[in-house]
């Protein structure tokens, strides 16, 4: 059985706030120390950029000439697509309401991840980036804590609705699991190879986050039989020479 | 606290039998019985599609030009390529080792979601489509057992590596979760406002299902709170005039 416990009570995070001491007190209060092998921890994106101060006023980011012509096409503020700029290596696509970008780190997504809502009161013109570094973030708090970590996130998908959880950081485990040269129960060689095994437990776990007023920025996930074996969340993106989509 | 119960034991399905009563069987072996509001079945693809007894030998299918123009740039037969076909709507991308489809029932995927693992020994040329009607599939299921259905398979992602869980067929619960108009905890409108449900269900599902000789066929994923309603997993299915990805 594999077990998802959403973590309470651990409030509004501030920057320079000590993630690891929030989330070890949040543990302790859902009675989950000491922590078990095989538990992954699964932090959302917001609480970690939100520890590292990752905020932009977007009332001092002055839009360039592509970011007004990008603005125009998908009817955003240009001074938030100029933002989305700043932290993408390729604009994907365009279109009306629609902006999905690849990350400087590589990850396909809607406007670099960058996020509007729930990131505090008062901050009319104020947004969140994606932590500078995910993959160091998450080996931060698993080295803190003890436990393999995955930082999350939501991403929609092209040729279906709605979002689904993702992980765009990971530490303590195989992001992606490689099973080429393994055999199914007939002695055939597997068809599905690679499992993106840090992504799944991401998607999991956002059925215990939720979004909105109600939502809950941690996650245990307890009870899965990890690989042995470690590779960051950047091991699950497909390269840009591999893009089929470009 | 969501649990993720495997349910073991079920055994090779063939053509014609009964899954409502195998699934129930496996419930009761593993202590889960009697279900719970909230609960959600998921059955991979795979079972349902045997029961349904979905096999073709590709022995006997003939390929045409547009398959043997397709077998060439995907290095796949091209009885096997014309199969795919068959059960495609549109050819989304064709590149070695690569047949993205839409298949007819919306779902872009590879190979039309046409299996050759895990389907039984002795059956070299014998493959495994999908269940004609997946979400009519799940409601049979449902219906039987009196719980929500989810009917999973594992999709891989245009710009990440490795497959995650999605849902092909559900029955009793919202596929998709509609949160436009709601509020974050500041009152801002969420950005984040269609979910897919019971694709994240069908994810969290894949965590303990796996690939392989492992491989268990159905999940009882039991304590989410489901919103009031359902949809099918076709209202998933983004429609071929938004795809942005042609």
């Amino acid at each position: 059985m594999i077990a998802i416990h959403p973590l309470h009570g651990i409030g509004e995070v501030m920057p320079g706030d000590d993630l690891v001491s929030l989330l070890k007190g949040a543990l302790a209060s859902a009675d989950l120390l000491p922590l078990a092998p095989g538990d992954v921890l699964v932090v959302t994106q917001k609480i970690v950029s939100k520890a590292e101060g990752r905020f932009v006023d977007l009332a001092g980011v002055e839009p360039r000439a592509e970011a007004a012509r990008l603005a125009a096409i998908t009817r955003k503020p240009p001074n938030f697509v100029e933002q989305v700029l700043a932290e993408a290596s390729a604009v994907v696509r365009a279109a009306p309401n629609v902006l999905i970008t690849r990350h400087r780190l590589g990850h396909v997504m809607a406007n670099s991840g960058i996020d509007r809502s729930n990131i505090g009161e008062g901050d009319g013109d104020r947004v969140l980036l994606l932590p500078v570094d995910p993959d160091a973030s998450a080996a931060r708090i698993g080295d803190g804590l003890g436990c393999a970590v995955v930082i999350s996130d939501s991403f929609g998908r092209p040729w279906r609705y709605g979002v689904t959880g993702v992980a765009i950081g990971a530490s303590g485990l195989l992001s992606l699991v490689d099973r080429r040269g393994e055999r199914d129960r007939d002695g055939r060689m597997l068809e599905v190879t690679q499992v993106a095994l840090a992504d799944s437990i991401a998607c999991a776990a956002g059925l215990a986050t939720g979004e909105g007023a109600e939502s809950v920025p941690a996650v245990l996930v307890r009870g899965l039989v990890l690989p042995e074996g470690a590779s960051p969340a950047t091991a699950l993106v497909r390269p840009l020479e591999e893009d089929l989509f470009r």
